[in-house]
């Protein structure tokens, strides 16, 4: 018997769509069903509207098949930062609420350019800027946090109330939840998705990308945004990849789930014939403090200017973070600002030479399993600097933590080699993951 | 008798304003009336509702007087890919046509927190990336072009239909339209101002800023929007002030009159006492060809994404200027561009040195006046490079060229120098206008 319908990825819910073996409103019914019985606990949506899916899902029904999209059908969840033009956007602020631009984001527009069914927004902390806010639960268990800030992205997907979901980071909020919550998940390269239409926090860091729960369907997705590498794709067999381990200049924040997942992946990547080199990143950048320095500054920096309007509109609602940004209570300098912008400008070139003398980089997703308690939603310390070095990031959910909770692994490339990524990543994931149900 | 009020500048109408001289009904029923005179030679506005205008006006004459903001009633154009909440965003595109966000961008959010008048659109090229469209003339001369991709904006503070619009420059898109109708203007330091809200061209490049008649009127806005230096602003008279005239890599562009007019203003500064310096970029930044392909590379690439969704959603209506982009028939790799992106990076920190070396940098504005004809909206040269280097640029109209069209010069300085940077202008700017009217 085939599993019920919620519980497919995009790319087997696409086939059963393209030869007509299901519609997109028996889709729509189901994932609504599966939402129904499970959002009370999990608290993944801020803005669902059960007959506007419907009347979406017969609208996409309607459409002839010759002139279907590549997505046709799939339904996806929105983080509410991202603008979508028929529904509200309310950022997680009372300032936003009942907010609609009533415009699509950018990468809204291209989903649904491609047939996307857009199934409403999924919470986030405060602009993606604080460290709590929603009370969303983690679907494994409900006493603890899917993370943040992509909090509701990450749970509607490891919930299976949509098979794909729109998250954005800035430290770590996308691949930290992803990790937290058990699904895959891409960081793209830096500006590789326009994020044009979304809240800015810190436009040198911010970057879109997609919460998955498979790797076909992020090379889906990866194909849609037209994510291309310079060169055609390689299958890489796993007796012929080579992985540097990376543990970063955080290791020391590495919980014991973590340390136990990372000898475990590289037993297992050995075991499976790949050549693991164990690296450390070059100096400068083993300065774990310079490194958080850095990122800190200039995420401050930006999103003083970011927030400046949401200020001057109506400081009062505001969180004391967001007002602490603008007021600039870390009292950093602009040339602090400029020193940290072009000294991590330095650092790129670095990374991506180091990466490409690898097949892939693997690196710790998140510090453990994800805490108990909702109000903390973890930390980024293992996804910020990747970030700032604007290099694609995977995350793998291969492991269990030590209370059955999901710990992942992120594989690393250099920039623009998405596809790379995604290629390597479904090789490695298959040896890394043998053991998980 | 003093001038007709479209012909003050915002610091002089604020002050009438503040002392209840006038109202601002009194005041928009003015510039109304220059508008309907003059728009339909200048074609300055694409979006312009006086019966709007009016009732905003009627609204901000009723707020108490001890709740005005620091804009209170000053009347601002907003060029058309800044969204604004009241008004349709259209882009210079068909695909735009009657399109509205219904949410202020960041820049029109702050200013009408601060009281501003939000008049009406300016006219762009489309997205501000194609080099012609409107057919927006020269105030100065309607068989010539006010320049690109600003030409609203420029054309409507020149003709005194406003005292202030917002522009937006990838290249040259403030200073050079400037420069071609003779007004002041600031590029403010990247990323000084927020872009949220505004049509993503290169978001390496792409900056807000603002066009007026006076640079205390620009300084009015910096103070608005918070720009902010690290040291408290020297005043540096004259005879202290050194200038270091960088006539940069692209001088063989300069046609005759921005010849003369680099000539003239040093000329000026040494009679003024100024100590005067002819300097040259060091290197590599000194290589022209070299700096212009860096630009290119960096700014199409980028466009290739920040277009993609329009061209998904209708490429038939897009440009072919904009279609290219996304094709990317100029063929740059994903390594051209992130090498790109390093190279322009190191060679900030080197301009910000040699910028503060010297109490300011001039260099020319545009190649010469503005070109006959409406099609040819000139070449941003002169522009790009600093735009790029993420470094604050005031335009100081000060002269004239052969056929009695403005020519201008540009002030530069070391990034989040702004409000330095104003300062000395309005010295120099003292100097070099003693004979201009």
């Amino acid at each position: 018997m085939p599993p019920p319908l919620h519980r497919m990825s995009a790319t087997e819910v696409l086939n059963l769509l393209k030869d007509e073996k299901i519609n997109v409103v028996t889709y729509a019914r189901d994932l609504l069903d599966r939402i129904n019985k499970r959002d009370s606990i999990v608290k993944a949506w801020t803005y669902l509207d059960s007959g506007f899916v419907l009347n979406q899902a017969k609208a996409l029904d309607q459409i002839p098949r010759g002139k279907r999209g590549p997505l046709h059908g799939l339904a996806v969840g929105v983080k509410d930062v991202v603008n979508t033009k028929d529904m509200p956007t309310q950022m997680g602020s009372p300032l936003y609420k009942g907010h609609q631009s009533y415009y699509d984001a950018s990468i809204v527009g291209i989903l649904r350019a491609a047939g996307a069914l857009i199934f409403g927004k999924t919470t986030t902390t405060e602009f993606c800027a604080a460290n709590s806010g929603p009370n969303t639960t983690n679907p494994h268990d409900p006493e603890r946090t899917p993370g943040g800030s992509s909090c509701g992205s990450a749970a509607a997907v490891a919930d299976f109330h949509v098979p794909i979901a729109v998250g954005a980071q800035t430290g770590g909020s996308i691949i930290r939840p992803a990790s937290f919550t058990g699904v895959f998940a891409l960081k793209p390269t830096y500006n590789a998705i326009s994020p044009e239409g979304t809240k800015v926090c810190s436009s040198t860091f911010d970057t879109l990308g997609f919460l998955t729960r498979s790797i076909a369907d992020l090379q889906l997705l990866a194909d849609v945004f037209a994510l291309e590498d310079d060169e055609p794709v390689q299958e890489i067999p796993l007796e012929k990849a080579t992985v540097a381990i990376v543990k970063t200049p955080n290791w020391e924040s590495a919980g014991p789930g973590t340390i136990a997942a990372m000898e475990r992946a590289e037993e297992l990547l050995k075991n499976s014939g790949v050549e693991v080199h164990v690296v450390s990143f070059p100096a400068p950048l083993n300065d774990r403090d310079r490194l958080k320095h850095i990122s800190k500054v200039i995420v401050c920096s930006e999103a003083r200017r970011s927030f400046l309007r949401e200020y001057r509109v109506n400081k009062g609602v505001l969180g004391p973070d967001i007002r602490s940004l603008v007021e600039n209570k870390a009292n950093f300098t602009n040339q602090d600002m400029s020193t940290a912008l072009d000294t991590l400008a330095s650092m790129r070139p670095i990374i991506d030479k180091m990466a490409r003398e690898y097949s892939v980089i693997l690196a710790p997703s998140a510090a453990d399993e994800a805490p108990v308690g909702l109000e903390d939603m973890g930390s980024p310390a293992f996804n910020t600097f990747w970030t700032g070095f604007h290099v694609p990031v995977l995350n793998v959910p291969a492991f269990t933590g030590a209370h059955g909770m999901p710990i992942s692994v992120s594989l690393v490339a250099g920039r623009f080699r998405d596809q790379h990524l995604l290629r390597i990543g479904q090789v490695l994931s298959d040896a890394l993951m043998a053991e998980s149900d």
